[in-house]
Formats: structure tokens, sequence, C-alpha cells
């Protein structure tokens, strides 16, 4: 790649969205998850992400891990800070949409009031996957034994135990993670990414 | 693209940093701006953003305009305030990094610690880049006539005026921006880019 740049006249104005589709072949976005805790989230968010990779998709997961220990490392787990956080993953992931990723978020965000603040932060790219496994399904899986803490009062404020979670009322898209296998979610998911984010989808007249 | 992903096994790990870079040709990292208003950071990280857009790589600028208006909508200006503007740029921008992206931050960011501090969140793919045009040049230019106000005692703080901008001791790089013509700062800075994050670059055995 060489310097093709002599004689510019640079121009503040940031590259239009519909120009980086065109280069990635798919749209920016937000693959917002939402669901409780044992919901399926990181594992789907993940196993996404790989076959989204796999396909030539620019797609990246936000977590807790990446999220908590770095942007949000000043937050604890009030229920102001907890919205706080997800203030700030709403406004991240509106960057990287912006920058033509596919950003795939996951947590729980229980409030609608939240959920609301992410998509108004992202606009069109904002789509939200409800993961409707139940508490009964979610708590029986217990893979890192939260509930339990949860149910002996040793985790204050446990979504599904001592806080709730408000189901969403008009999602994108329910993926049921409480009675089909993880292959069959994860199908779901990529079928539903590449009708919305897709190649094909860049020549329907959307707004941007 | 059609779904491939039946009986998969899902893994809960990231794409490994690498193989973004295999796919996308050059690795992610983040170049910093520093410099005194006036200097060139927003007028030099858009015109590199489109010349590297334009050599295909992924390339994303975070300014005031979309920081200021979302992430950190809810800061003001005092110190403490500007400090945190400045440590969550510096965490978003190593998610950005971590993404693949090369993100380009056109902030002030006058402070020692601050740049550290954003250095430290981002590790290896920090790359800081003083544009060096001193306070008459910069002063002389005003384009938004802040330095007039900042005279008049109608701006408080603001740097070169009535608070400090500390010189970077050690810089990736240093961009002469008040003898060098746009046209020149961006060559050297297309070339630093190609040689830091270009594909070539990626031969090198340097850790992730």
């Amino acid at each position: 790649m060489a310097v093709k740049s002599t004689n510019i006249t640079p121009v503040e104005h940031r590259i239009a969205k519909r120009d980086r589709w065109a280069v990635n072949r798919h749209r920016g976005g937000v693959i917002w998850f939402t669901g409780l805790s044992g919901s399926g989230k990181t594992t789907l968010a993940f196993a996404l992400e790989q076959t989204l990779f796999a396909q030539r998709y620019n797609a990246y997961v936000l977590d807790g891990d990446n999220v908590r220990h770095g942007l949000s490392a000043d937050l604890g787990f009030s229920p102001l800070e907890r919205a706080e956080n997800i203030r700030r993953i709403g406004e991240v992931a509106a960057l990287f949409a912006d920058a033509g990723v596919i950003v795939l978020t996951a947590f729980i965000s229980p409030y609608h009031a939240d959920r609301r603040r992410a998509r108004d932060a992202c606009g069109d790219a904002f789509h939200e996957i409800f993961l409707s496994a139940d508490l009964d399904t979610c708590e029986g899986r217990d893979p890192r034994g939260l509930y339990s803490r949860a149910r002996r009062g040793e985790i204050p404020e446990f979504t599904g135990i001592s806080a709730p979670y408000e189901i969403p009322e008009d999602p994108e898209l329910i993926v049921d993670t409480g009675r089909h296998t993880i292959s069959d979610c994860l199908e779901q998911l990529v079928a539903y990414t590449e009708r919305a984010f897709g190649f094909e989808s860049l020549a329907i007249g959307k707004s941007e």
C-alpha cells in the first residue's frame, strides 16, 4: 500500500456509513442480547461472533469481561451504577455500529428503561434479541452457582430472585433457549443476522 | 452466506487478535493524537481515516463530536471530569483495537497521567502521535475563535492559556504541524501507519 495521498484537500467529515457497509459487504449494527443469567447470552454471543467471523463479517462481543474491567471499572453494582453501566455499553455499541462493526452485547439488562436508552443511542441499528429461557430453566442450569448464592442471600438484587426482569415487549427476535439446543438457537441467530445485516440487506432502501 | 454452523460446539473464547489481523490484513490499534487546540488533530484524524479507508483499512475516528454527546454526555469540564473523559476514551480505544480496528483519537489530552493511563489500557497497540505546533502558531490560526475567548477569560482552564499542556516525553511519532503542510503531515502519518499496522507488520514477531 503506497502513499497515494499527495495534494489531497482534507475535509472534516466522517466516512458515510453506507460506504463502510459497501466495503464490508454488510451493515454495522447492534445485536443486543437480553435475558436472565443462564439464558445463554455469553455462549450464543461468542458462538455467533465466531460464525460471523468465519463468514467475513466484522463482529465483536462486548460482555462483562471486557467492559467491567475497563470502561466500567469505576462502577459498582448499585441500581444507579448498573444503569450507568448499561448506558455506557449502549453508547459504545453505537460507536461500533457507526464504525461498521456488528457488535454483540451480552448483558442481562433487565429493565425496559435501560434497554430503551440503548436503543435510542443506536437508532435503527439496534436489534434486541430476547433469550426467553424461564427462571426454572436458568436456575436449573446455574453453571456458575450464582442462583444458589442468590437464594442464600449472598448476592443482593439478583435478577429473577430478588430483583425483577422486565420481559421485552417488542424485541426484534425471541430465541427460546429453554426449548431449543444451542445449535438450533445459533442457526436462528445466524439466519436473522444475515437477513438484517447481510449483503442483500444493503440493497433495501432503508435509511441509515 | 449460507448457514454452515450445524453441530457446532460453542466455545466461550474470543477470536484471537492475530486471526482478525490476518483477515483484515492489518493490525488493530490506537493512533492517539495529542496537541494543542488548533494543532490539527481533527483535520489530520479525518484525513488519515479517509486515506486508510481508501486503502481498505478498518479505521475509525473518536473525537469530541461522537464522544462528548454520547458516552461522556454526563461529564462536564472540571479537571476530574476531563480526566474521566480521557479515561473512558482510552478504554473504548482499547476495545476497538481488540476488535481489529485502527482507532484514531483526536483529543487535546494535555496531561501525562491521562495519556499514560490510556496507554496502559491499550498496551502495545497504543501509538502516541504528538502534533507539535507551538502556541503562537495555534493561537494564530484560532479557527473557532477559542483562543480569543480564552484570552478574554470566557473559557476557564483553556490548554495553553490558563491550563498547562504537558509535552509528550516519549511519543511514538512527532509531526510538526506548525512547519509542514497538511499534505506533508498526512504523508508522514500514512507512512507511519503502514509501517506500524500494515500487512508487512504482521510478519514481525511482535507480541499481541
